[in-house]
């Protein structure tokens, strides 16, 4: 008898969840909507083969981030992960130019006092 | 008869382009690697889907952005485009420090040349 509370990818996909399920180590039952998430966006076929195609110790990472992925694109169905990125993007982009005047300020007040010492 | 040369998803697929083919106004014939990357990751039907559900103009906003998180995640099996939100996240935090402590030295440069002019 398999009194193991089955993993929320094979609850969801109403099948039997076996001691090999490719699901059950990185889609907990408590968590059914990381599953749910996935399964919408990618397929529960394409998870399990993109699990299956990275060594077992960097499934997790992989499960975590095709929910990362999945979530952003159920937030933003246009843009999904790439709005996060465009907006990553413009932020460097702004602080690097701070930077830039920062420095040039900074050099100025250099040259100032240095001309000031030299007096 | 149909001279019309099929799109990339439908010559992929092997199946007719129709006039309504729902992937043609985004996949070029021309581009066959895009929808090959998205056909990959997330399936030709997801992809469908996903197009569906935003209004038309906004379609080949989806269809690009698919198949830019599709081949980041060819690129980074493990990572995908987490890997690039990671990055500019790590990015952005150290030249935020930056900024900071420029922002310091130039109050202290400041506070300094106000003193000066005082004397």
């Amino acid at each position: 008898l398999n009194t193991i509370t089955p993993c929320a990818a094979c609850k969801l996909l109403r099948r039997r969840c076996a001691q090999e399920c490719p699901f059950a180590p990185y889609f907990s039952p408590h968590e059914p909507q990381k599953f749910a998430a996935v399964h919408k966006v990618f397929g529960a076929s394409n998870v399990s083969k993109m699990l299956s195609e990275v060594p077992e110790a960097q499934r997790s990472d992989v499960a975590n981030s095709l929910v990362y992925e999945a979530n952003a694109r159920i937030r933003d169905p246009v843009y999904g992960c790439t709005g996060t990125i465009s907006a990553l993007q413009q932020q460097a982009q702004s602080l690097q130019a701070e930077v830039n005047a920062m420095r040039e300020q900074i050099m100025r007040y250099q040259v100032h006092e240095n001309a000031v010492a030299a007096v």
